[in-house]
């Protein structure tokens, strides 16, 4: 623990995290159709009941055949086979196929037992029961085989991970048109600070625009969370209250952003201990020192700094954890790769730190150098930056050359040029 | 170009690209408000417009001072300024101050000149005009200088890009409440193929659920168009005809699944043909082959494999190059990152190759496997690898330890192992 003059005792993130573990709140999972899932997180581990296919099957309109017979089939000699059969796609009994034989079949038609390849029907000539063949075709050629795509128990999607194309379409081909998936959980924030004013609105000297809440609102968007914007509340205790008390009547989570700094405005700190059950101020984590949380009647309430990279860094330390936690998800929610530190980074001692970062190429190798300018009122830094890293607070510092762990949050990755970052 | 039975001649993907082009087809541009703007695609480059902050403020409630007066201050002895003033955060003209001297400032006021650094208020004592400071700061402290969140002509974002968090929360600390963004395409998407069934619908033998139709929705929903699934056409000419005909009506783009390779139910490319008033059918691509291109009064048909990764294969070649072209984007959407071949990889020759692939760390060095099942019906194939890369037509191959260009569409990088690819 460190000690601060005005916060007191900071406490660490793990002792935030904890707290809104303690809240109780859980997202209610529900079943959707199918095809209004892409980008909501899956309630469930999705395994394969079966094979997929569950027999072998054709995947093209031709004649199933032995491939030894017609291995050596051509344009200038073609090889004749004795039509046995037809396998419409709804037979169950494909029936089997001798030497010399063949069966025609349809996309979607089983494999008579002994065939090993289609031949598709472009390749043929019929003539009464006999099919020439003109083409050689390798062994398993037009077949689609038991298992091949899924097999019993593979897992489609793990619970906790978000549904992307190919898991909807894995889901749509195992016959699912219902997936059970977390139910959002309704944020709301709101912004304080006399200094605050719209977008939009004409500019003036010492004012501000909004900007930190709506990072807040699209951060918490694309986690799967409805999040919305409740405007600015004015420095004014009874008035942040009363805003805090209202939303929490119909949201699961609250949110202001301003007014957490020690000082005569450090408004919403306050309100946040007077009307929660549980509390914690002050954080051991650089950006993002003035952070309050509460839980309050199975809610959780959310103090965040004003400043915009400080309160991205709150979110990630403290909420982040909470969340991917009952959503029984392991993993951040970006691509984590393994980079060479750039540069020597040195830590701020006893505290969590939340790293902005350049990543970037050198050959196929991954190096990575954190941000010089990190005042936690730069937001351009979240453009110039397309990765970050934790250091925990154990950890004092990184040498250059050491291998750590960085999430990519842009697409954006450059080869490493000199004195550029 | 290369012949092949069937087909006549194939076509590169480049002539099917250059015929979406012809299309003349382009989405409008809207402006839309700030707050519905995430997750939207950028129509214009925009460049902040002046520096961010427009002039020295304070981030903080406090005392501007001069660091040469403050910096041996301590608990113990103290050091003594002289209140000259004070600088309310609506003030145009913050005055001066001068050796020994303070004012007190508020988050967000302009620092007035000769002050460089901010006391944060809890660190004061103040009596009558006097003001005692019990710690020293740096220089700067306190204090966001002008420009150093954005300069005058940074890009905030560029014009094709799609708007994260970031920059919608920049956007709004210009003033910005409307947003330049594309407006979304329509597109309709249905399925042939009388083997086909809805999931949700009770197993049948030789039928199939309809899933390639639903990766192409997603994958376009993904990508800022508005897709919808219209369900499943039997194999027949006149309905299938129909169906593109009414859809053209109301959609920018109409997709059909199916039904394009040669041979007796080669129904969706023959309808393409006849209504198209120019067209493409068969491309020198793997997966891919099959598709057929069309454009009609401006608008754009594609008739896309019934496979789903030969489908998938099919727009990532021919679909997205002109996409984002006409968005004014020339970067893939994922990720894009260097790695070293795992194996040597034999191309199709002639052919463009989209390859599925597996990219893993080996420590820092990214290394790419090519996924060793290459069949375009194996959906699943789009789980276990996480990555793709395109092999251009006139390259055959590539050697083990070359590097190449690899796209990341899965969050999962694992260390690579022995003998698991």
């Amino acid at each position: 623990m460190v000690i601060l003059m005005g916060f007191g005792v900071l406490h660490s993130v793990q002792e935030a995290v904890s707290l809104l573990k303690r809240s109780g709140l859980r997202p209610k999972t529900i079943f959707i159709d199918l095809d209004e899932s892409l980008g909501k997180i899956s309630a469930d581990t999705v395994i394969s009941p079966e094979d997929v296919p569950p027999r072998d099957r054709s995947v093209l309109d031709g004649y199933a055949a032995r491939w030894s017979d017609i291995s050596m089939a051509s344009e200038n000699s073609p090889i004749t086979l004795t039509l046995v059969g037809e396998v419409p796609i709804d037979k169950e009994d494909p029936g089997k196929i001798g030497p010399g034989e063949t069966a025609k079949v349809a996309t979607g038609s089983f494999i008579p037992e002994g065939a090993n390849v289609v031949i598709p029907k472009e390749y043929v000539e019929v003539e009464d029961n006999k099919v020439k063949v003109f083409k050689a075709f390798a062994g398993g050629y037009g077949i689609s085989v038991r298992g091949e795509d899924l097999k019993k128990g593979d897992i489609i999607i793990r619970k906790g991970y978000v549904i992307r194309e190919w898991h909807l379409a894995l889901l749509a081909s195992l016959g699912l048109n219902r997936v059970k998936v977390y139910d959002s959980f309704k944020a709301a924030v709101f912004a304080t600070g006399d200094e605050l004013i719209e977008p939009g609105s004409p500019r003036r000297p010492g004012k501000v625009y909004v900007s930190t809440a709506r990072l807040i609102v699209s951060w918490l968007k694309n986690r799967g969370i409805e999040a919305r914007y409740f405007g600015i509340v004015p420095d004014d205790e009874v008035r942040i209250e009363k805003k805090f008390e209202t939303l929490l009547n119909s949201y699961d989570i609250v949110i202001s952003t301003g007014g957490t700094s020690v000082g005569e405005r450090d408004l919403t700190a306050k309100v946040l201990k007077r009307i929660s059950e549980d509390y914690v101020h002050g954080l051991a984590l650089s950006p993002g020192k003035p952070a309050a949380f509460g839980i309050a009647n199975g809610k959780i309430l959310m103090a965040l700094s004003g400043m915009p990279v400080a309160a991205l860094s709150e979110l990630i330390a403290v909420f982040d954890p909470y969340y991917r936690n009952i959503l029984g998800r392991d993993e951040p929610w970006e691509p984590v790769l393994t980079a060479e530190m750039g540069r020597k980074y040195t830590s701020h001692p006893g505290f969590t730190n939340v790293v902005r970062s350049v990543l970037c190429q050198d050959n196929s190798k991954l190096k990575v150098y954190p941000l010089r300018v990190t005042g936690s009122g730069i937001l351009s830094t979240l453009i110039k930056a397309n990765s970050y890293f934790i250091v925990e607070e154990e950890i004092t510092g990184i040498e250059e050359g050491e291998k750590i762990s960085v999430r990519l949050i842009n697409e954006k990755i450059e080869r490493c040029k000199e004195n550029v970052i």
